[in-house]
């Protein structure tokens, strides 16, 4: 089969390499579409905690197992320990991730647990299903800071994680704010925020009022400033990792203990999550298919690394 | 009445001064006791983000109304706002507490609304239900980290608030273990750490194993490395407020966000956390008689705000 292997940072090669073996409880996935994470060109550019190299990149997978279309949870999880059993498997201790710890989808197959594979529903076409992972992320931030309806949440960055907190908030019956610098962004998405009743800002002084929840899709130590933009008693959910701290971070987490915030951190989905997302993912596919900026070959992927770093795209999917 | 005022930082002045006015809906109630709170000692020294001079300190207040004995619940809020009606009170943006914003309990009058009196149980000793302002914190803490039966519980000081934590956390079944430095305060609260099962230790480097939720009841900012020591999904209390960040905040906060941490801020408590404070107090009263470490007069009490500064004892209780 042909796999794009990351040999080395920064090195991509198309490989000619026999199918990978399923294990036991495991299948072996024909891959339709696997869609481009910022995560795999920050790998690529400078590798990752999870990351073990060489490696095939790619956790955003629909393909087919025999004729059934499916979407991949790309967790790998004990299934017995007291998180597994409890619908919160994303944060099993012995957790290993496609596309980090193991091959993942940038190859014409992939081997995964059968206990992955989550049905595609309808005709939901298969590049849109490949975004099951990422939406199911975002759903899954949305129940860690526990959205509800009527409220105000304030989500700093609309790129694709962005507008998919926004979608959720929107389901949920609240009022999504996206703070995005990026004119372009705004300008590419302002039919799907018009029709979801986002509002929208280009920096974070131009919004007003206080907010229920918020969230980073977007890894700039500034976002953190949002605490202050909450209401007391508020959630602000730390969506993205965030490597540094800004300098105003002791008297954010002074106003944290005296306003009884929450600082909530969420990280990957969860099957159920994923299960959620295809079923949004049917009914909007029509509003979402803007989210899917380009369809390229796997052998294109290697040059539009640096694009996806700079942010500036909604989703590339390789489609096989 | 005599009452003593803080006239500026460091100065206390004992006073005779008419009796408060009660306003509509409020009441005027005879102090019995009213113990000092390390707060009360920071604000002699240093002033407080919610005090404003010349002010009677002193908001841990028990005493009578007419003949009943009260405890009372220090806040004053709207009583119509949407925190208000939730039963969350102590966020009502127009809060304004006793001994803070306005006259509290170190005079032998204090006048309160009607709506903050409770009803102090069977024989429970005025001196112990002062007590249940701090005990309501605590409770109150509790409730925002969700501290469940069967969970490890960390809690950082085991001054009377971290003791507090350990009291309540025991009652629900969970298994608290606090660290605390001082040896002296370890040995003082032995008979009761040994009745209500609490684990001590001297330094965090002693306590082996991980918890699921975490309190600073010290405002040391190293108590925040508390983050490493929660298993994934875990929850930290910020119950004391923290001036300075450890310099290990920037990866402390990328763990939150990889293993799903909570970071929940605890500030005061309600008029339902007190209520139940009053009920464990007097089921508690003789394992908790050793807190009340001195009883005073009023007179004596400038004299030992550098003692209560030191944190070296349990609680000192002016008695009228």
């Amino acid at each position: 089969m042909k796999a794009l292997v990351l040999k080395e940072l920064r090195i991509l090669e198309l490989c000619e390499r026999n199918c990978p073996e399923p294990g036991e409880g495991e299948s072996l996935v024909r891959v339709a579409c696997c869609s481009v994470c910022r995560t795999d060109a920050k790998m690529w550019q400078s590798g990752h905690r999870d990351l073990f190299l060489p490696r095939v990149l790619g956790h955003e997978i629909s393909g087919y197992l025999d004729s059934e279309r499916v979407a991949v949870w790309p967790g790998r999880s004990c299934g017995s320990c007291a998180f597994c059993l409890s619908g919160r498997e994303n944060l099993c201790a012995s957790m290993r991730i496609l596309g980090f710890h193991h091959d993942g989808g940038f190859a014409e197959y992939v081997a995964v647990p059968r206990t992955n594979l989550l049905s595609v529903p309808g005709t939901l076409p298969m590049e849109l299903a490949a975004l099951a992972e990422p939406l199911g992320c975002a759903l899954h931030g949305l129940d860690r800071a526990g959205v509800r309806s009527g409220e105000r949440v304030l989500i700093y960055g609309a790129g694709s994680l962005g507008l998919f907190l926004a979608l959720g908030a929107a389901e949920r019956g609240a009022h999504p704010v996206v703070i995005e610098p990026d004119g372009g962004k705004l300008r590419k998405s302002s039919t799907f925020r018009d029709r979801f009743g986002v509002g929208s800002a280009e920096n974070p002084s131009a919004v007003s009022g206080l907010f229920d929840a918020a969230f980073n899709a977007a890894s700039v130590p500034s976002t953190l400033d949002g605490l202050r933009k909450l209401r007391s008693g508020g959630r602000y959910c730390l969506f993205s990792g965030l490597q540094e701290l800004p300098e105003s971070a002791a008297p954010l987490l002074a106003g944290l203990h005296y306003r009884e915030l929450q600082l909530v951190g969420s990280y990957g989905c969860t099957r159920a999550s994923m299960a959620s997302a295809l079923v949004m993912l049917e009914r909007f596919c029509d509003d979402l298919a803007f989210m899917v900026e380009r369809k390229l070959r796997l052998e294109q992927l290697e040059a539009i690394m640096p694009d996806v770093m700079g942010g500036k795209h909604y989703k590339m999917v390789v489609q096989f």
